[in-house]
């Protein structure tokens, strides 16, 4: 018999000094007082839900089955936009539906729009879902609630778009989809269909062949390399990639063989 | 019977990178080491007892009564300031004698001056009482300790100034008293105080009326509305009011009939 | 009878933002679900093992015996550098072997290399071992491991350089060891080696005498006291003193009898 795994994460783009993430740890702590609390983080820069998707996608399934990851980069509280719990993997996420779950909806998973007040907090203020809505919905569900009591199914939930990978012949494009905090340049194209000895190359600058570790180049150099998600990265040993090439999200990767 | 709901939160202006944070952890690992410890932040710009004070003040009353919340913001330390406890609606609040506790000590409330070494760690140095005295303190507190205790009761507390609310004729005036992560100008104006159909004007500048959301202006927009602790805001959508307006913390506002 | 203290604490450089501190949290809360975790800091700057020892050590101690404590400041990751646990005080530390364990490798200690795959993720990244390999390790030692079953005995551990400390005559001569959040200059001179009455100074700047507390200078004046930690800082009250006075880290510092 395991110890118990359930727990609760948030990724806001609150930052903290206002203590707007710590009134969510306030309902959270009235609600589910025994459920342990994770900051994964709240400094997604504000309203960059391309960013804080990567994040989240980055940890959720690291936890374990029964962990509720709440999401909360939200440009448009107030407005049209609905919200949403995705069931996936046997973890859970709550977020407003915006695309802050998109690399989940990806994968198999069953999608709920929240749609009940009886859950949230009374009254719901226009500016402030992640204390009102997105916390009580998670208390509730990491509590042991039923995921069919927060709302009816949704089968069109909002899909951000994500730029295209394509194979063609010896090589294979794809995009920066994130730079991460050392400067390093994430792309979307997964090392196991790239071909061994192909060269990495941003329009028709040579960034260099595929290598292993940052240790294959010298201090201050370019590296091109797997990262940690199986991912191509192109990274620089002791140094900030993004600002030696000056590359910025979006920006086209090629892998081609030499 | 509900669960335990008793568990401690740290608000200081110490950021993490140092370890002072993580020092103040320590003791209440040591010493209270069954009570679950929340960072609503380390992240007060330094020195900044009214940013500290708002932001405590958001989520005092969202944490469940028996909440032990800490608030080092701390210029005055090792000189002659007090520091103090104070219960207020269950909750109990524990930090500089400097108006960090302000919003709370402006209710109902017992105040009690820290004034018992034998709770302190030892020796106490004359830089880090959050380490010291704070975190010891509210270990104490929070595993149970009597409130009085710690000292003896205080009925001078050092008060805040607060800038005033002034309502006359079809007009209320009051000023921008926070400025959030996101530039939203968060003013002392009670949202229940303004008549329907109200402009807010900056000195001889229109910042258009009252509305209900973010989503009732164009993106880049000013909007004024009811923030999510039921004062009036002055916003922008999906951008910084804070940067757009150029109007710093203390500046006036009026809202007047239109 | 106390109640279990065991716990882990996190000090990286990774900055929050990317999710890859929170991937760190996922391998804990799978393997080692009911031991509480603290962000002791994920700011350290990038690849600042210097900053990173500092900050591990002003907490080191201060949590009880049988806490975990996880560093990861490694930019020689996926390279030939070796991982090490180490046991001081009753404290483990857990982290690469590139000094950022230095102040706990100075006291006695048992040290031994990280070198049993069973024990990590499955596969092991090249650019990512605070998730692969140091969390799974942290979350296997805080669950009760054997600390021998991590790896073999390390005699040979790195030891980071550590600037002199050189008393002659009336003076000692040290260095500034880390400057903090608030532009305090942490010196290597410990406050009892100083003599009463003793001057600071910076190359033939006279920083002043060594003082009891900040309320002994006036706002924005410097003033040199003791710090928490026991070394002798120079400060400013209510200022930064690595401002005023443009010094960095390495600065030479000497305390003179008048």
């Amino acid at each position: 018999m395991r110890e118990p795994t359930r727990r609760i994460t948030l990724l806001t783009d609150f930052g903290t000094s206002d203590g707007y993430a710590a009134a969510m740890h306030g309902v959270l702590a009235d609600r589910a007082p025994s459920v342990p609390v994770i900051d994964a983080t709240h400094d997604i820069p504000p309203g960059d839900v391309i960013a804080g998707a990567a994040a989240l996608a980055r940890y959720w399934d690291v936890f374990p089955a029964g962990t509720v990851h709440v999401g909360v980069v939200d440009p448009g509280v107030g407005g049209q936009r609905r919200a949403i719990v995705l069931e996936s993997d046997g973890r859970i996420g709550v977020a407003p539906d915006n695309g802050l779950l998109e690399p989940m909806l990806a994968r198999a998973g069953e999608c709920r729009r929240i749609a009940n007040p009886d859950l949230y907090r009374d009254p719901v203020s226009n500016t402030f879902h992640g204390r009102d809505i997105f916390a009580p919905v998670a208390a509730y569900l990491a509590a042991g609630g039923l995921i069919d009591r927060v709302g009816p199914l949704l089968d069109d939930p909002f899909r951000l778009p994500t730029p295209p990978v394509v194979l063609a012949g010896g090589t294979i494009d794809g995009s920066i989809v994130h730079i991460d905090h050392f400067g390093n340049l994430v792309t979307n194209i997964p090392a196991d269909r790239v071909r061994a000895g192909s060269i990495a190359w941003h329009r028709d600058r040579d960034l260099g062949p595929l290598r292993t570790t940052y240790a294959d180049v010298e201090p201050g150099e370019i590296v091109v390399l797997v990262g940690s998600s199986g991912f191509v990265e192109i990274s620089a040993r002791d140094a900030s990639a993004a600002a030696i090439l000056d590359i910025e999200r979006g920006a086209k990767i090629r892998l081609a063989e030499r």
